[in-house]
């Protein structure tokens, strides 16, 4: 089954529409009917104290690959919104780029459940997440 | 009983050490022994398809709203980390300034759990998040 | 404004439709338009190594709790269900009884979210709780 | 690697340790050094209005299940405790028995991370919990 949304479109809409996250560079690198894997590049300005990324950061590119999955799953419903977010940061990142693999878990008429793994340079995972999106009722 | 740290001096590590938080503005108001509350200015770069605050936005004042309660609680144990946080995004904010007020809800000796309400400009309640921080070992 | 539902009627749901928290006392102290306190009674049953209370019998009172506040806003809709639970368990409660208190945050159409403090005996906060309910859309 | 507790020893810690468990027959079914399987069979206590398992049974597998891992690669630190436990309830499981599947995504040496699958009989995925463990300084 192919995503009803490719990367390329999605790209467009995360430069259009979500300037907080194409600020930080992130971008879709592939995306299929049941997931999709999103790229944050390294920049310093994600840095905190102890030299590593910043959680905000990591959250910011985990609740994009969510949106991700749910618009490959759904087509581009871009009213859906995060209703709920939860993320365990596990180590420490080095600084690099971090890679987030997002899995659909559910998707429902109304609620989509999606988790996420976050990878950095090394493939070792940092951080994991799960969320919740809302679907909007009329689709388009 | 006084907090650990004063306002001027969170803020400073905001400028200083939080590159992420400074870029959006965000600053800490006040700072009590057993909590903090934590102000994001509005910034079109903020808003997300239906004209609302974006989540990731939102997640980042709420994380430094913890920060800053852990720090006014502790003094500045600037490597405090977030090992966990929970996020629930209730209402859409109107556009507008946003405040996060954190709660410190167990202050043990290696974590620490605080609960934020970040409010809108009305006093709404548009989100509510629960965190944990893990308190390094060598306070300093 | 009072609650669409009240103690004796959601004590004998519990009693006739939840036997998994019947047979382990749980019962509503009271219920308001917007929150619901209810009781877990002290039992051995509950204990775990430490001597402490286990952490799934206060999972088990913090979701009565809501299911309690949501039922007391709404009306005896029994088929709402939880759709996601998270809960920060602070201090080892003393063995006695626990009290959770829950509180509405939102009250969509189709989402309510709760949050749930749970106090032992001595009125301290052991566990803190937020949680989603799913509304059935039909609703009887 | 082997694991550092055998699914024996478990299921004698939860007959004589945890009772709230011992007496809903949950059982581990196999542990090693990096998760555990565990399982609870069917019973009507479980049920909650709609003919569904309820919240909290799944929720206290789910938990068990977490313990279990963390006592399989560590042995029998059995003062371990849950410190913070989200679950999704993503479909509502046919009465049937359930099998937990955790897997530890983190073993620090002050706290554990594992994430768990409760499928049904058919393996449909019910739910999907994440949470944290602390481990207590002195290990034994």
């Amino acid at each position: 089954m192919s995503p009803k949304l490719d990367v390329d479109a999605f790209n467009t809409i995360v430069r259009e529409e979500l300037p907080f996250a194409h600020a930080v560079g992130i971008t879709a690198l592939s995306l299929s009917a049941t997931g999709a894997v999103v790229l944050l590049p390294f920049d310093d300005q994600h840095l905190r104290p102890g030299g590593t990324i910043s959680g905000p950061s990591i959250f910011c590119l985990a609740d994009v690959c969510m949106y991700a999955a749910v618009l490959a799953a759904l087509g581009p419903v871009k009213q859906a919104v995060t209703t709920n977010l939860t993320i365990d940061f596990l180590r420490r990142p080095e600084p690099g780029p971090l890679t987030a693999e997002g899995t659909i878990l559910k998707l429902g008429r109304r609620l989509a459940v999606i988790r996420v793994d976050v990878l950095d340079a090394s493939r070792i995972l940092v951080a994991h997440a799960t969320g919740t999106y809302s679907i909007p009722t009329a689709r388009g």
